[in-house]
């Protein structure tokens, strides 16, 4: 197995692509990696660190697409970009997965663009996992398809089912489409006629309310890009909201040194599942090919999550099952 | 002043809105209510306290909205029902508002059918307060309109605003749109062209993504009802859930009985700006009148509240500075 790693992305790159490299090398000797980006740079993380450099090849790319830049034009404009040539590499073969922590837009429209869309795939999607009281669960779309169709969500649906079953080891997972009520008769046509579509599905529990997803009702959250995408990122903000109105209670109730201690170790367990260091990357799932894309602060051992994580969706034959569920 | 309660709508009617009512009649000398229910219950709930007889009245309905009746089949099949009732006595000016505990959507459709909408308003909207960790935010849409037009999102900012200020203090609310990104050109071509349209507003702010929520990037946040739906009923399990994985982390650090009760006190207190009784009801505005909604748990201090809410909505002429502001 041979991972493309995009060492020109994310808040802190070379460096953590590279350390989170070597992290999954050790960890799979199997595994070799491309790392893509400012050779220089990389090399000067290289040399600092032991390696096998049998299974590291490193790849000079002159250009980077910035956390912020408009997905499309970055695509276009930057031909010798990491996220380009990563994928270029990947479609040609040359390696069995991209991943990187750069700009989700860029990485979204360059795999469509370069790798395409899996056969019978309408829409390509973020999938991503979203923490509930029961483990983790899977937020299907996270933000790639603001609009969307009934048979779009259903597709999301079957290609959630499978990651979820194949990746996150859930046997049946439990199928829900976010909505406004429980009653099928609830929500928008467009979720009225999903929910419609989605009864076929096996493991298909129905619509999920908001107050239902925290609480684990479903192992697989189906839903447009707009409302994973904000959920998602509200999701990631409890935990620092959580703190800042600790500190102030903490405050006016006088709390000693050895209270606060006590509560912050807790609380640190507690908000473990919301820690996207965690699992690493998530895929985008409808493209010919694997594609992975983590969070721009990942650390080097989000950064091997990510890879390994690849190395299992390519070893999986995730696509292939994709494929066959959306016939 | 004079307002119409629901005595057959929420959990525990006629009880709480009976007891809430004497609550608010206790703090405002001026009020009187109007409570509408089954009479001999309602009777039986009274007859146990002592309360200022000549600002009561009790008017009977004979049918009772179930909490999951389907709204517009309920209004249309109902006529004596309270919810039915009051709106039409609130209509025909016999009571300067309505509010009830009971269901939203059959008191959205009833308040929209009977108050009418008011000169301008495309669509009646529900707006809710939220919690962040600068205060009380007011969400705009709840739930009401599921399917919206650039133009509609605009009033329900505008909305939002005079609400904002007039009802919750607040000098300049700062009016966020929700979207998946912070840059303008972020978003479906829905979201896109509310953006253009509210930049001429005072006080917008721009995009609001989901992790600015909590922060209090804004006090208004607009939005479509399913993601405003969905969020709401999000925000209002967070407790539940942290004090569930609380637990499981308190069990597994084998905490002593008195480190778990600093533990609870203290979330006790953080969590405080996460209950909705606090503030009782909240409006749907957009209508021909002043009628409010309270979560079906509502206490009798949550029914309290809302009461004096609506008197201050009457009080505010909030609906006049709608109008003005939708011109």
């Amino acid at each position: 197995m041979k991972i493309a790693v995009d060492a020109a992305g994310g808040d802190h790159y070379p460096k953590n692509p590279v350390l989170g490299s070597l992290l999954a090398l050790e960890e799979n000797e199997e595994l070799s990696v491309v790392l893509l980006g400012p050779e220089d740079s990389i090399k000067e993380v290289l040399k600092d660190n032991r390696y096998p450099s049998d299974r590291i090849l490193v790849h000079n790319t002159s250009q980077v697409i910035g956390m912020n830049e408009s997905p499309a034009t970055a695509v276009k404009s930057k031909p010798d970009s990491s996220i380009v040539i990563g994928l270029g590499m990947h479609k040609k073969g040359m390696v069995d997965g991209f991943v990187s922590a750069g700009n989700t837009g860029a990485l979204m429209a360059a795999s469509t663009f370069i790798l395409g869309r899996l056969k019978g795939v309408i829409r390509p999607v973020i999938a991503t996992y979203f923490p509930t009281v029961k483990g983790l669960g899977l937020m299907i779309d996270a933000g790639a398809n603001l609009e969307v169709k009934p048979e779009i969500l259903l597709q999301f649906a079957s290609m959630g089912n499978i990651y979820a079953r194949d990746m996150m080891s859930i046997d049946v997972p439990r199928i829900g489409l976010l909505n406004v009520g429980e009653e099928k008769e609830k929500g928008s046509d467009i979720l009225k006629n999903a929910h419609q579509l989605m009864e076929g599905l096996p493991g298909f529990v129905g619509n999920i309310e908001g107050r239902d997803i925290l609480k684990g009702q479903a192992d697989v959250f189906v839903c447009d890009g707009i409302v994973g995408n904000i959920l998602l990122k509200f999701g990631e903000s409890i935990p620092e909201a959580i703190k800042f109105l600790l500190m102030a209670v903490a405050k006016k109730k006088g709390l000693n040194q050895e209270q606060m201690g006590l509560i912050s170790e807790v609380l640190k367990e507690v908000f473990e599942p919301f820690d996207y260091q965690r699992v690493g990357g998530v895929p985008f799932l409808g493209v010919d090919g694997v594609s992975m894309v983590g969070h721009g602060g990942s650390s080097p051992e989000a950064i091997k999550n990510m890879i390994l994580n690849a190395v299992k969706m390519a070893e999986n034959e995730i696509n292939k099952k994709i494929i066959a569920s959306v016939e």
